[in-house]
């Protein structure tokens, strides 16, 4: 008898319809002798909407009161599942973030978990009811809710699945599993049957919609077995663990990521601290900076070029424009029109002609190389955003297309 | 500085308009130097919507996953109206039934209040902040979600306000006061400035929309001054409390129940114990049963005829007919086609005439009573349905009109 945890999303609760298929599932696993805790997020966009109607109201509401708001929206998901689990006759009980025993910082909107009180869930699963958590949400420690932010829902099921030493953490998404490149984009794509930690970090960093850094960081941390599979096809999906075996895939996908923008600091004076100077100015507002490259100083000036998300670009530009006279800095270019396009692969290391077969690829379609950055277990260029689909398919092709 | 407990219906918070107007309620009463805990309802057909919502997946759901679906309603009306607040420049604070200190019995869908631990509203007022509680929900001993049922939010108002020997408990609705009559109805229908706890009562008991039974009942027994008024007008309400000075007008208000059916058994064998079969039966199933006449027995029989709201008659009547030859019935006829009509008074008791005044009315209008029952401070006829709007034109012209 194992005990799983089961995530679903917001689009597999997003309807009756749905609701109904998921109950199938997680009853289906319990059926087959396991105990199940089955995870949820808001229905559909309900967390968007409920934002949306809060914001009519009050443009810039405290975080406390949107966290009040916006957690009732996995209360009527988990509700919902309840009565539907109930309706195939099983045994079953919803529970809140607070009665799950999910302990949180007080930072609202971006809570940290402390830790789960799995008291209340195991006295429940001792009772062989099938138990339906809340994701996203938890108490602090003057008992006010709070919201775990983005990719909530999937740190809220590592986290149970940890306290809980789960056998199985199974995450229900669009898709059924990880894949080698975005299969609707790359006719070729493969999905993986095993995928280490570490190269589903670097999936997550580089914008595959496959599941959140933080409940990735979590899983490793705990070593948590987890699945990824679709809540449609009812296939086997991709699992994660610590290290893939020797004979496995070397490389495990091509990704690409438009959400980026380049900005690049010309004549920055070439003296010590000018980097801490610039990264330290963003970081203070909260800007996180991918790719750094810094050209070799020449005529005592250097150029420093880096990658923001897209929506941070006009503040990070302005950030330094303010501090430009006082820094000696000649120019500041900025450009959104970039891809970042990675290949990921954990045995990346021990063969270094990976980057040059890399290389090849693009040259081959006359794609032009805007930045290069590497890492043991990837490799990324930036290119113009044009190129992006068409660099992802020669990549895949590459590495993924005979096999 | 009063401490003041704002009641606020779903009507009153359906939409971001009426939040804010509700907002600028809360706030003046605030700025004038009075402590505030206001108490909302779901926003509009919330609940209403979110039950469809469960039921459209599971006809028969546990009352326990109903109110966890429901609570979800006062939730987000609470974080609205919190917001809407802040927007207002005043500090603020959500809480919901289980933060508020709400402790209930188990009786999911009609749990009752086991009393309410103020702690947390104490220390929230103590530093000068508004607080917003969530109507009609609590927690019970096992930390489940529970809701009060139907007046939910009333008796929550009022439970606050007895816990926090509150000033005032004051109650926002689409009226703005009691009536001599329902006044979309009757053009003569006065509003009061007082009314005391029974009249309020007699005047819930008989359907005028005023307020639930429960929270009047509990505002009696705690002595707490109600005042009902409405949050459009901004104008002075009507003041429930102990009693009515002398003099005051000594009836109250005219009242009509359209939602009622009569019931005759007829032919019941004229010996002990057949009036406590029969009411027992139907209390056994929870069928409340009001205005009870009993003729005189004939020829070894009696008649015994009462009223139900009329979706439980078809129920009442199918139990009744269960015994009909055990207890050796002779016949069971029930009339849906009737209205409830009933003029309220603290001081009738000691006015005799008022009783033939009421039936001189309805002589001049023609019209027949069917049944009649009298208490202390109310008389009761029943009518038939057609006549009840004219029969309370012509009780409320004969004892108001001239006013």
């Amino acid at each position: 008898m194992a005990l799983i945890v089961q995530k679903f999303g917001g689009s597999s609760v997003k309807d009756a319809e749905q609701i109904n298929n998921v109950a199938e599932i997680v009853t289906s696993a319990y059926r087959a002798g396991n105990r199940v805790v089955a995870v949820v997020s808001a229905q559909g966009d309900t967390t968007d909407e409920l934002e949306a109607q809060g914001l009519a109201i009050n443009p810039s509401p405290s975080k406390r009161e949107m966290d009040m708001l916006l957690s009732a929206g996995e209360q009527i998901s988990a509700a919902l599942l309840a009565m539907a689990i109930e309706e195939l006759g099983c045994p079953v009980v919803s529970l809140l973030g607070w009665q799950a025993g999910f302990e949180t910082t007080s930072t609202h909107g971006e809570a940290r978990i402390r830790r789960v009180r799995v008291e209340r869930i195991l006295k429940e699963l001792d009772q062989r009811r099938i138990v339906v958590v809340t994701g996203f949400q938890g108490v602090d420690r003057y008992g006010d809710m709070t919201t775990l932010g983005r990719g909530g829902s999937d740190t809220s099921a590592v986290a149970i699945a940890a306290a809980l030493k789960a056998d199985l953490c199974q995450f229900y998404k669009d898709v059924d599993g990880v894949y080698t490149a975005d299969p609707r984009k790359v006719p070729g794509a493969r999905k993986l049957d095993f995928i280490s930690y570490d190269e589903m970090l670097e999936l997550a960093t580089l914008g595959a919609q496959v599941l959140h850094n933080r409940a990735v960081e979590m899983a490793k941390k705990y070593n948590i077995r987890l699945e990824m599979l679709s809540s449609l096809t009812r296939t086997r999906g991709t699992i994660v663990k610590g290290e893939r075996k020797m004979e496995e895939m070397l490389l495990s996908g091509v990704t690409k990521d438009d959400n980026t923008a380049r900005i690049s600091v010309i004549g920055v004076p070439d003296r010590p601290g000018m980097a801490f100077k610039i990264f330290s100015t963003l970081a203070a507002k909260g800007i996180n900076v991918d790719v750094i490259l810094q050209s070799i100083g020449r005529n005592g000036t250097k150029d420093i070029s880096f990658t923001v998300p897209s929506p941070k670009m006009e503040e990070a530009v302005a950030l330094i424009e303010e501090q430009r006279e006082n820094w000696g800095v000649t120019d500041i270019i900025s450009d959104e029109d970039v891809a970042k396009v990675s290949i990921v692969g954990a045995g990346m290391e021990t063969h270094p002609g990976v980057a040059a077969e890399m290389f090849e690829a693009l040259f081959s379609q006359n794609i032009n190389i805007r930045m290069i950055s590497t890492s043991e277990i990837k490799i990324t260029v930036l290119l113009d955003k044009a190129d992006g689909d068409r660099a992802v398919k020669a990549i895949h092709d590459k590495f993924f297309g005979d096999v």
